[in-house]
């Protein structure tokens, strides 16, 4: 007994069979009682899609590996859902590995490689200083998302990244801040010198103070450690414990801004009428407390769809290693005052 | 020339092999100075490591799928990395796919098992209402999980799930609202007859209701069609357009509650001195918003082990189909008032 084909879904809906693919690839373009009945033709004739066009060109799927440094940001899980969409859709299956933010993402991703047959490897995340040395470990392509190779040893023309310019986006920060009257601008990072994108923050920082004629003053700077919600709202209540002065908050992402927000209002300190708060990502939860944040969007689309197209090109050999930057968008909500 | 060994790296750091297969498989117990020695001898050797113990089990690693219902709900992102973690410990490669909720995750899951080499399918999310027949398109184990086949025909004995009661802890939401005087309490759900969690919810709402002697008014009802900040925002400004009286809400999901919090603020509703809110789920940023959210939270960390114990024992022979409930775990915030 041979099993039902996608014609004979196609002729018990008395529908085209490039309906029933698109229904099959998940595509927008159906309406949605089509895409019902065809489902329920699949379901009723037992029928298994096998993607045969797609098998014609590859016999055996092979699998991508996408390594997510730190559990915290929710930033990443934005970005992995574009960059999952993208790999299925050119042929390929995404294995996922999250390590801590303390361990090391090139030994992760010797090991895996190792053990699971890859064809290539997204890091997510990562340290900025690699040496061309132990990148040797890793016997196939890779692309490095959210950071580049700033304090790091390798030739641009050896790895392959896609970024925001991290540094200049935390000046910008500082820059609007300083057009609308502060001068005591305080910064919660996650480290000042983690050889990350948080130390790259962290100097975009200090440079727009000095670049204004503003003496950077340690005392206005506490490092969270981590991107979570406790690690912002400890750093933020460490520095209001001090009873450092500063009329602004610089927080390096989202999450700890919506944490920093609370640990001021707990502290009898409201936004933007006793501090004013600017921090960079442009999550969707950055919208929906009070007061909205002003936050600089990384555009998270742009930047999975060019990690995808470069690894893929790397992987099958269309494409060289390059380095693409895309600039955040200032979104303007209500957690800065301008001062008199 | 070979390459190094573990020995050639535990000799360099002058430490045992299995203080240096500690920091390989990432484990806690090894103190930073330790991990970072140990690492640095790795880069230098160029030592790539391949967990020989485990490749003397297994020729060749297995990949086990993890297919997302659903893009909006960060409850799942919470689950994901316990599972990811249990499923890489016991030696499986991890396969992400999400798909969107109104895609049909069986069929997915067929299509993914004919292209992949899967050994096993773990659903996160999906349909309350699966037929023997179109499991048959399915050849290999899987487990569901945050669901179960309340509306479908499936034998107990036929699959496995791993979830809480969501008919339970919507009623226990009520039960607390009554308690605390609540008489007229609406309600934000995804969908009221979506065949899945939320109209189970919706169900535990209106029977609590019932039980208590309120007749339930669908007036104060609204339904969101997802899990979605913006979906949550939307249900609540329609409910207060409408000028329904009501001294208390149950949403659904942390994730809308936080959303309504502010679609009540923005029309001078504040909670919870005009509207008393609860929800469930206890995601990480219910406990910093204004007010914290009081929520019934579920106890990811349990449900994610669970579904990975159930799925690989089914996958290995070692274990059959079973059934797990966790209940939720009430956590008090400040977003509700007793009514005098």
């Amino acid at each position: 007994m041979r099993g039902a084909t996608i014609k004979d879904v196609a002729k018990s809906c008395g529908i085209s069979v490039s309906t029933v693919s698109r229904v099959l690839n998940d595509r927008p373009d159906v309406n949605p009682a089509t895409r019902e009945k065809v489902q329920s033709a699949i379901r009723e004739l037992a029928f298994v899609p096998n993607n045969s066009a797609r098998n014609l060109v590859k016999t055996e799927t092979a699998n991508l590996a996408v390594i997510v440094r730190g559990f915290n940001n929710p930033f990443f899980a934005r970005l992995l859902k574009a960059v999952e969409t993208d790999v299925y859709n050119s042929g390929y299956a995404m294995v996922l590995h999250h390590i801590d933010s303390s361990a090391d993402e090139i030994m992760a991703a010797a090991m895996l490689a190792a053990e699971k047959r890859l064809c290539g490897v997204m890091f997510m995340g990562g340290r900025f200083d690699y040496a061309p040395k132990e990148l040797n470990m890793l016997s196939v392509p890779y692309v490095c998302v959210t950071y580049t190779n700033t304090f790091g040893s390798l030739a641009d023309t050896d790895y392959a990244s896609v970024a925001i310019d991290d540094y200049r986006e935390a000046w910008r920060a500082v820059e609007y801040l300083y057009e609308r009257g502060h001068r005591r601008i305080a910064a919660i990072v996650s480290g000042k010198a983690d050889r990350s994108v948080s130390e790259l923050r962290y100097r975009g920082y200090r440079d727009a103070l000095l670049h204004f004629g503003i003496e950077p003053d340690e005392a206005l700077v506490r490092e969270s450690k981590d991107f979570s919600l406790a690690g912002g709202y400890r750093a933020t209540q460490s520095l209001l414990e001090s009873g450092a002065d500063f009329t602004a908050l610089f927080v390096i992402a989202d999450t700890m801004a919506v944490a920093a927000i609370k640990a001021l209002r707990d502290n009898g300190r409201r936004v933007p009428e006793d501090c004013s708060l600017i921090s960079i990502d442009g999550l969707d939860i950055s919208a929906y407390v009070d007061p909205v944040l002003t936050t600089l969007e990384q555009p998270a689309e742009d930047i999975a769809h060019a990690g995808v197209k470069l690894l893929i090109g790397l992987m099958e050999g269309t494409g060289g290693n390059a380095h693409s930057y895309f600039p955040a968008i200032l979104r303007e909500g209500g957690s800065v005052r301008e001062l008199d």
